[in-house]
């Protein structure tokens, strides 16, 4: 959740460099801080991600500042070992960790969120299994998995600094798209910027819904054949509500 | 949810065309997108259409587009089949399968909304039946019906994209104003475009408080005699809220 | 809810009309339309009177419109039979017979509110009582009485329209200063318009905290004695609140 | 809640005035008011206030008015027995005594927050007690106690306006960082002003997160070993979140 002043943070890397950054990348990467910030998925903590598709053994993320803030001056790049590319870096996100082992864990995903959506933590501290509601939310599953940072270390303040915390929260989100961090949050991953972000705000709706659901009784998620079919498929029409919400977001 | 390319749906259609839009529909069709938007009933998805008066094989709908940024440019006719009735056509709701079959099905409806209200959902996806807590909700009668999609057929995003889904759906309305959709949303109708509306404000908050209420014990909804006069009676100055409603609506 | 369009009800009254309103009761009958509606205790129904204290048989009240809306060129007076005084008003609430028959029935009541407040509905149609969660809403005492109109007469869409129904819901009401109805929302009644207003806003927040609560398990309400109090004491400053309140919602 | 009238609260104290407020210190006690009242904490009523550091005999807090309104020109100086230094005062919250007590009982504490925090209520009326779902939560320890002013004196407003009575809620106080005020509020502490706003600002979403939990089932919430971590150890940069928080509360 901080700024790392340790010493050899700043220090420059060996990997070669990523090129010129994409201005859409950017322009993407921006917007959802934005839009993320707007709906209330990340407040002043939290932060996303973006493999760079050129160079995939690098991300691009803002500096250690809050999401609603950032503009593409503050976005940087990092190796996978969560080192900046450029020298003299010392305001980075302590959790970021959580995206370099998360890119090194799945060739497919090309954008990580970390956030504490509070929609999602009384998900994170149940035994009951965050379940898909509606057609959209299919990428739950069978139920988005929970990562117990006891089965790494047993003493903390729940945040994931350290590579074998990070190591085992990748380990922990497996294929999934969403994975619920007990006591502190979740993460989210993705195929690009944009599906990430429609995840997080699906997952906060999906939550307060099954919530409600539960008071009424038994509840019907998705059966197991609708869940097959987005996986094979993609969503009609995801971009009206990217342009929708980017709108929005930005006019603020 | 989507816009359709598929070649044949810009195919012009060799029903008459209706005639000069009436303006004050068209009004009152801009006016609803936007309250609806307002209301949280729409969000980036959804659409609500008008039967054209003059016209009854003919209904008025939006382009694809988020309904918050609907204005008049953007109201085109489709016939009940659903075909846009100007060439050239390409930007169209892939659930305007919806609209067609419901008017076909039922001559006394003027006006049908299809939308994924976030306060309705937990009710589609429960045994719990969403039935009327005030006199002005007395038009959900003995409990809202739920339509299964798996009724009609067994795997897909769950929305309503061929005739058969949307004749099931037809039939599963039957001659009541308002449609659960088990995991995907509702569908409410009415005999104009503002009692639409109405009903689909009024679901919304009665889905909430009906919530509410179970949480504190049994709940006591409205007597089969109050829905009954209801049935019979006209509601009290309904257009005092629509008024309300829609100079909010338009401010923004 | 509804206009009242029937002949007799523009006919002058053969009462004493009361002299020139006073402009600080105005001022307070106005300021509590805009409160009432910026806390959502109001929406586009409901309305709020005040006696006139020089004349006790008479009392202020807007026309038919939208709370939000009302400014002092709307104020007008009618007798406690809900005849207007001035001759030819036509834009009547037909509800008025609420105000009539408690300012009738309780010499005290210098205010009159009825609204259909969403946090209420839940306690309206339920056998839980709304009781006091903090020293502010010991006005509840034991619990709201719920008054339900069937033991009046047994058909209608729940409204207030007939001097027996009205006579129903005041001998309901008793010594209380507030009471719900089935099916329909609540009234409330106090010592001055302030008085109301912060009735009406309390029971809302009550409303939605002892849901909350009893969530949780057993709730503890205040007791006898400090009902008692309150029932003897004056709240300590409760200006504090209604100048923010104010200043607030006028500014709309 | 009150402006206490009473002859003998203006009168000038014997104890050395504290030296000129400082800046900083001000700045914060200003900004702690509007962000508290932004975030629905604070209403018309509540307080804070921040012990002298060159004088701890004293502290300073606002005139009696409401927190969104709090501007620097409105703090004032009281001493530990709760009388203002400077003489003339007479707008003095009534609840002061809360602030005297409680520095008297706890040298290390450096601000005091008492507030009618909406989420937070439940709890205060409850016997399930308010624990950490994450690890900003952690000061909630094993739960946040709740005073009962029945251990007390028994017949009241509840509302905590003697000495006795604030003697009791620093007792139940004890050592921890909040108090939950049965049928009224919360009490919460710190060694800073900001520190105090960040626990209020996080105990109620807490309270809001575990009252979803609770709807779930079984709650997990931090364990024995998270909490003396966070007990021991200081959290990672609070300061990201207060600037934001000031940032958009000044701006109103």
């Amino acid at each position: 959740m901080s700024a790392d002043a340790s010493p050899n943070s700043s220090s420059v890397t060996a990997a070669p460099v990523p090129g010129t950054p994409d201005p859409a990348l950017l322009e993407d990467l921006v917007a959802a801080n934005r839009i993320l910030s707007d709906h209330g998925v990340l407040d002043a903590y939290g932060h996303i991600s973006a493999r760079d598709p050129g160079n995939p053994r690098f991300y691009w993320i803002s500096r250690s500042m809050p999401p609603a803030l950032v503009s593409a001056a503050d976005i940087i790049a990092c190796d996978l070992d969560n080192k900046p590319v450029r020298p003299g870096e010392t305001r980075l996100f302590f959790e970021r960790v959580i995206h370099g082992e998360i890119y090194k864990a799945r060739p497919d995903v090309m954008a990580v969120l970390h956030n504490h959506s509070p929609s999602l933590i009384p998900f994170c501290n149940s035994d009951t299994r965050l379940r898909p509601m509606v057609g959209s939310a299919a990428f739950l599953g069978e139920g988005a998995p929970v990562f117990d940072i006891r089965t790494v270390d047993d003493e903390g303040d729940l945040n994931i600094c350290t590579i074998p915390q990070a190591k085992g929260l990748a380990q922990a989100l497996g294929r999934h798209g969403l994975l619920l961090l007990r006591g502190h949050g979740a993460v989210a991953v993705g195929e690009s910027i944009r599906q990430v972000v429609r995840r997080a705000i699906i997952a906060e709706s999906n939550a307060r819904q099954q919530l409600q659901a539960s008071v009424l009784g038994p509840v019907h998620f998705l059966t197991a054949s609708e869940i097959d079919y987005a996986r094979r498929m993609k969503p009609k029409d995801p971009e009206r509500a990217w342009q929708l919400w980017k709108q929005r977001a930005m006019k603020d």
